[in-house]
C-alpha cells in the first residue's frame, strides 16, 4: 500500500476537473486523486512532494515555461499578458503516425503550431494561477515545431511593473534557484541552446532587460526534464532518495 | 548614366550616418548617397522606389519583421515594446568560416545570438521610428540560428492600445495588403511554416488577438524575399518592368 | 490523334509482360504498348526516342547506376557481377504515410533497405540483358534512405576483364558522353556530390581504378534527372525541341 | 610502473614503422612500443590484449569493415578486391574548422571523399594482410561523409571463392561471432541501420549472398565502439575487469 505514482500523462495536473476537461474535452472521473496529486515540479514544490503517493508530472513546455517566469511572477512584477514563444524537437509528439511528422515535412521547416491554443498553455495558466488568482493577468502561447529530435527552447516575453537592470533581474532569479541542482543561470550576455542540456536534467535560464520588458530564455530536453528525468527526481525526493540519483 | 544601384549591404538603409554608425561601428563616408537612397521595401515605400537610383535593400530579418507589423504601427495602436522573437537558416550567416556554423555546432540545436543587440534591431527601429519618431516605443529582438538551410519565421508578439476581435486584426491587414502580390494574409487559424515560403519571394503572414494582445508570424525566404528576390522586385519597379517578372 | 505520353510509373519499362511480372507481381494488362514502348535513357537511346509515341521514363536509381556504368557494360568490360551501392533522398518514397518515414525514424539514420530486392534492380537487369543478354552477369544491387530531402549516390564496384588506368577509363566514358550536355565526367581525383546536382538535370559521374577493378560513382537528383526532369527531356526529344529546353 | 595505455591515435596501429610512414607520410620514431603494442580489436585479438601494456585502439571504419569481413577472410573465401563502400556521420572528423564541415555544405549533402585513399584503408589492408600476406588481396575503400552526427554504415561487397547460401553464410558468422557480446549478427533479410547502434558500443551485421558474391553491412557508433567504447572495452580486458564494465 506503499505505492507512488508518478503520471506522466496530464490527468492529474489540474486544480479541478472543471479545467482539466475545459482543455482536454473529456470527463475527468477521478476527482478524489486529482485534488490529492501535487503538481511535480520539484524547484517549485519540493515540500508538497515529500511524501505525497501520486505525483503529476509536469507538461514539458509546461516545465519549460513555468521555471523561466516564476520568479517574476511570485515576485507580482508581471504587468499584464506575458508571451511565450516555445520550440520543441519532434518527439514532443512521440512517433505519432501523421503526415506533419512525416520526414519529408519537417526536415528544413519550422512549423508554428496550436497557437494560442496548446494544453500545456492551460496547464501554466491553472498552475499559475492557483498562487497569485487573478493577479495573474495570463499568458499567450506559441509552440512550434523544430526539426530536431529532442530539445526544448521556450523564449518568455514580458513587460514589468517596474524596470530591472540586467544585473537586479539576475539576483531575483539566483534568489529563487540559488540551491537547485537542475538550474542553472546563464551569467550576463548568455544565452541557452539546446546543446547545453540534451541528454540532462538541466533547465538553463537566460536573462536579458529592456525599459520595462524582459526575456527570458530557457531551454531542457523534453524527453529527460521534460519528462521521464523530471519523474526520477520527482521519485527521488518522494522516496527520500538523493534528489539526483541516476540523473545528469 | 541612367544607373541603377540597388545595393544589398547595409551601407544605404539608415536614415542618418549617425544610427547607421551606431549600429556597425564605422564611420559612413558617403552622406550624400545616404540621403538620397529609398530603403527598398516595395509594400511600403512603392512610389519612392520608381524613379529612384540608389535603392537600399533590406535585411532579411528586418523585412520579416516589419510587413508583419507594420499595419499595427502605421495605425499607432501599438502599445509599448514590440517583441520580435526571429528564427533564421543558417545561410543567413552565408558560408563564413567559424566554429559556431560547422554541422557539429549547428544540427540537433538552436542557438538565441545577438538578443537584443543584433544590427537588423537597429535597422528596425530606424525604419519604423523615420515614420512616427517617438511615438513608435520601440522594440525587444531575438534572432535564432536555425539548423535549416533557408527561411526565416519571425513572431511578433505586441500589446495594443485597444482590444481587437481575430476579424478586426485581419481586416487591418488586408486593407494595408490587398493589392500586394507578394504577401499572403493567412486565413483564421492559419500560420506559416518556412516550407510555405522557401524557394518565393513571397511573405506569409497568421494573426492571432487574445485579450489586448497580438501575436503576428510572419515567414520569408531570407534569400529571395530577404535578399535576391527583393532586389529584383526592387528593380522591376524602379526601371518599370512588371513587378513579379522573374519571380515566384 | 498525335499524341505523347511520358509516362512515370514502371508499367512500360520492361522488355516483356513476364519481366515486368516477376519484379511487380501483377499481370500486364497492355502488351501491346509495353512492346511499342521506348526505354527513355536519352544518352542511351535517343534515336528510339525521336518519333515514338510512348516513353517509359526510367526510375531514378535506374538512371544513376545504368549512365554509370553503360561504357564498361557496352565495351564487355564487365567481369562477373557489378556490385551497386545507392543512396537516396527521402522523396524517393513520396509522402507515403509510414513509420519507416518518420522524422524520428529517419533523422540521423541511414538504412539499408530493399537489400538485393529492390525492384529497380530488376530494371537495371533487364535493360543491360536487352543489349548484352546472358554476357551481361547482373549486379547485387543495395539501396539505403539518406536523411535528406533529394539526390541519389549511386556508386558501383565492377571487376574487369583488363585491368585500365584511371585515364584509360576516364576516356571511355569521355568516349560516350562527349555530347552530352546533361552528363559531366569529373576530373581525376574528383568525385560527384548530392550538392553537384541537386535542383538540375544533370548525371555527373566520378571514376577510379585500382589494380582489376573500378568503382564509378554517379549522383542525380532523383525528383529531376531521376524524374520529371528527365521526362522534359524526352519529351523535347520526341517533339523535337532543343533537348534542354525548360531544363538547367 | 604497471601502467596501462590504450591510445586512441594511430601511431601504434601498424605492423610496421615503414607502413605507418607510407600512410601517414610522417618518420615513426618509437618503434619499440610499436612492435610491442597490440591491435585492440577484442573480437579477433582478445588473448593478447590480456596483459599487454600498450593497445592501439583501432579506427572507426577499420573496426566496422574488419568484423564486417573477417570470418569470411580468416576461411580464405574471399577471392580478389573486396570493396567496402562507408559512410561516416560528421564527429568523424572531430570539430575540425574546415568549409567541408560547415553545416551549409554539409546539410542535405552526401560526399564521398579520399576515394581509394583513406589511411584507414591501409590500417584494414595492414591488419588483415598480417594474418593471411599475399594470400589476402586487398581492398578498394570508398568513405563518405552523411549528414548525421554519429554512426558509420559499412558495406562490403565481395566475390568468394564458393558460392554460399545466406544461411551457410550467416552460419560462418554465427561460428565467429558467438560468443561476443558486442557484435550482433542480424537475422535472415534484416540489416542494420544507425539508429540500431548508436550511444552503444555494437557491432551489428547484416548478410547477402548472391551467386558468387555476398554483401556484409556492418553499422557501429564511430565514437563508442569505433573510439571511447572500444578503448574502455580493451582496458576491461588488460585489467581483467567484467569486459561490458561501463558499456552498454
Amino acid at each position: 500500500k506503499n505505492r507512488l505514482v508518478v503520471d506522466l500523462s496530464a490527468d492529474y495536473r489540474f486544480s479541478s476537473p472543471k479545467v482539466y476537461e475545459e482543455w482536454y474535452g473529456v470527463k475527468h472521473t477521478d476527482h478524489e486523486r486529482l485534488y490529492k496529486a501535487v503538481y511535480g515540479l520539484p524547484e517549485i514544490n519540493r515540500e508538497e512532494i515529500k511524501g505525497v503517493d501520486i505525483i503529476a508530472n509536469p507538461g514539458c513546455y509546461a516545465t519549460a515555461a513555468i521555471l523561466s517566469v516564476y520568479p517574476l511572477h511570485k515576485e507580482e512584477l508581471l504587468d499584464g499578458l506575458v508571451y511565450v514563444d516555445a520550440k520543441s524537437g519532434i518527439s514532443g509528439a512521440g512517433k505519432k503516425l501523421s503526415a506533419e511528422y512525416l520526414f519529408m515535412n519537417r526536415n528544413e521547416n519550422l512549423t508554428p503550431y496550436s497557437v494560442n491554443a496548446h494544453r500545456h498553455m492551460g496547464e501554466i495558466t491553472d498552475f499559475l494561477s492557483s498562487e497569485l488568482g487573478d493577479r495573474f493577468a495570463g499568458l499567450m502561447f506559441c509552440p512550434h515545431l523544430l526539426p530536431v529530435e529532442r530539445g526544448i527552447l521556450s523564449s518568455t516575453y514580458a513587460r514589468l511593473k517596474r524596470s530591472l537592470t540586467d544585473e537586479e533581474l539576475r539576483e531575483i532569479y539566483f534568489d529563487y534557484y540559488e540551491n537547485e541542482g537542475f538550474v542553472n543561470i546563464c551569467p550576463e550576455g548568455v544565452f541557452p541552446q539546446l546543446s547545453d542540456v540534451n541528454h540532462t536534467n538541466m533547465c538553463s535560464i537566460g536573462l536579458k532587460s529592456a525599459g520595462d520588458s524582459v526575456i527570458a530564455i530557457s531551454a531542457i530536453d523534453n524527453l529527460i526534464k521534460g519528462a521521464s528525468g523530471q519523474a526520477v527526481q520527482n521519485m527521488n525526493i518522494a522516496l527520500k532518495f538523493k534528489e539526483n540519483e541516476g540523473l545528469v
